[in-house]
């Protein structure tokens, strides 16, 4: 690796359940992710099943790069090919690591116990899970897989288990291992610099950034729509703050209104944090987003503090008679109206005796629209101590996509009636 | 591609904030699973950003294969490479299609007057994404990116847009361009047989797939633990049936109470049309899963025929006034405990007014958890007209875990309630 050239990365996944498309792999993007924040640039994320022949082609492309990580096929079962794959594409043999066998063997013979099953049925498995290719080491183990480190020469190739939770367990770990540590320290790690802005279209903001010029120059901008929001990274190389202010001071220009956030909080906690700080509480009433704004919530740790309940709202009886929406205003104007969504919100402050109550009502599709109400559209109101603010939202598209985009923008209602912009 | 040797497809999506990490690919699944069920056998995914060298690399290994997918980097930049590296690695030129790009230019002079800017800026992209390969045809428009289909001899190459939506609607017809015809009629499409189980572990189905012989033979099995369901795909190709039949059999035999679906509907979908054979109604009362059971109940169109509503009772105050929870039941047993669910479902069978209501209480974590009430710790509670049923799950775990498992298994306690199972 040439001084002032970026470490590389290359990103394999194996998996059968994955090629097939049965899951999506989430192991790549979490490690692209984590790499490009310690320097290394993630160049391919490759997924391939349980074909050795695909397996070791992916491997031996792999390991051209500066570092090589793979995830999956450590299992038990001659199924699982990763490692002797590894060692076969590296050129080094295999041993069994005597240390190893005897930390899977006791983790082993407790599940054995717990299935009631002999030992002896395990002892095959354990020999497997224990062999590692020559000169590799060892860190960790969260279920029966290791994750191993294989230097070779100034790079590095890295297997971790399949299962996501135990994936990102080890790899802090990996990352503290000697080798890694040397090829880290070669890298550097670039400045991040976030912005987050919603209610602007993505072109209007690729504009800005060709009219000042562009990237490069030390700065790699990433502009990402993601829900329904744009999320610009300013990756900034040492020495080019300069470059990295006029590029986002355009971004300012262009769009400073719709900025939201400099950090990547989601949404939801970045919501929670504004009704924290100002002792205020919250609660919902949905219709066509049928909980997913309270699901939004409280996947956040602590919500509880804030977010006291919603009242799904389904069906005409359950806005009548749980949220106080008279049946004079569902009858005159429909469930999908600025009176409905209004008398949701405000029924919702009452009934869950919350300080800000926002509400969703809308035709998601597919069925159910009209001219007069297509699918697409809905209504947003949200109450606070201080006022209320309401939004139509008109937009055609898939249920999910109707239904997300309603979600997240019934938070950033909340956000614009409590920061009062 | 010999006779009797399934046809393989390699997939390759390209995008930087794919390979970084900002997002995950859709497409890929998409793609393989699609393709799987056409009988060509996907061999690879493969990600990369937008350096010309890791996405020629990445097409030129593609097109050793039968099938070469592409979506992404169809755009009007020239960051936007996927027609000239595909056009170089297969060694054609490339050329400028008019009735393609009179067809752009519509669509861009649309755009142009929405977004107020002369059509002039335009021109460059409009006449960079009607290029072609020579030899190629285009199919459909979505956006502006035009799908591309290039015959090479025996094989395919397609390019797709990569906007989910888009390559979704596209690629059906895509599939029957003549080339793609004459491809899909040489592969065999297996038939599939599904069979879906809760309850039981994916080692005990493994070892019974092992006691049986495994699998080979013309059939192919994968066995995949999705959202605590096990997912049993059997692919038998034509003459295997038997072989099937005994694999089948074999998986009943092992774990035949624990099969709950032999289809791909979605657990919320079987339980609604569940509820709607009986002609019963559904309603929620949801503490730590926070509205992720009402809203995965309302992603299925035309759940409001069965789902009338729910109450996230995320505080106990919102406990006791909204679903009638006496204030002694709380505090004598605290909110996660099976007094509590019984009592949140019974009142919100009452306070929705519905046949069927579940309800769902439990430590999610990270905080919350103590000795005698760890994080992990939930109760479930299903009431209806002619029963009711609990249950207690203790699993440790994340938040999103923790959450996730107790919403499927709402779901089925649900189910067995009203299947009396």
């Amino acid at each position: 690796m040439a001084l002032g050239v970026a470490a590389r990365a290359a990103i394999v996944a194996s998996g059968s359940e994955l090629v097939r498309g049965d899951r999506s792999d989430r192991n790549g993007p979490y490690l692209a992710a984590d790499l490009l924040r310690r320097g290394i640039e993630p160049a391919g994320i490759t997924i391939v099943g349980d074909d050795p022949a695909d397996l070791e082609r992916a491997l031996r492309k792999g390991l051209a790069y500066d570092l090589l990580v793979i995830s999956g096929g450590l299992g038990p079962t001659h199924d699982d090919r990763t490692i002797e794959l590894l060692a076969k594409a590296a050129g080094v043999g295999l041993r069994v690591d005597s240390e190893l066998e005897a930390a899977i063997e006791a983790l082993s013979r407790s599940v054995a116990e717990r299935l009631r099953r002999p030992y002896a049925d395990f002892v095959p498995g354990v020999r497997k899970q224990a062999t590692l290719p020559d000169g590799a080491e060892w860190v960790g183990l969260v279920g029966t897989a290791p994750a191993v480190v294989l230097p070779l020469g100034d790079r590095v190739a890295v297997a971790l288990p399949g299962p996501p939770r135990e994936l990102q367990e080890l790899w802090p770990t990996v990352c503290g291992t000697a080798p890694m540590r040397r090829l880290l320290e070669r890298a550097v790690a670039p400045e991040r610099r976030v912005l987050r802005m919603f209610g602007v279209s993505e072109s209007s903001v690729a504009k800005a950034l060709a009219d000042a010029g562009g990237d490069g120059d030390g700065v790699t901008v990433t502009i990402c729509a993601r829900e329904f929001e744009l999320h610009i990274d300013l990756f900034v190389q040492p020495g080019a703050d300069a470059r990295a202010d006029e590029l986002e001071h355009a971004f300012e220009e262009a769009a400073g209104p719709y900025v939201f956030s400099r950090d990547e909080r989601s949404t939801a906690e970045l919501v929670l944090d504004l009704l924290r700080e100002r002792g205020l509480t919250l609660g919902a009433a949905e219709s066509c987003t049928g909980g997913l704004v309270s699901a939004r919530l409280t996947e956040v740790p602590g919500s509880s503090a804030v977010f006291l309940g919603s009242i799904v709202s389904y069906s005409d009886s359950v806005k009548r008679e749980r949220l106080g929406v008279p049946a004079e205003v569902l009858k005159a104007h429909g469930a999908v109206s600025p009176e409905t969504a209004e008398a949701m919100a405000t029924g919702a402050r009452e009934a869950l005796g919350v300080d800000v109550a926002v509400s969703i009502t809308g035709v998601a599709g597919p069925g159910g629209g009209t001219e007069e109400k297509p699918v697409g559209l809905v209504y947003l109101h949200a109450v606070g101590p201080d006022g209320q603010l309401s939004r139509r939202l008109d937009f055609p598209g898939d249920r999910e996509t109707i239904r997300v985009r309603a979600s997240v923008a019934a938070l950033h209602l909340v956000r614009r009636l409590v920061t009062k912009s």
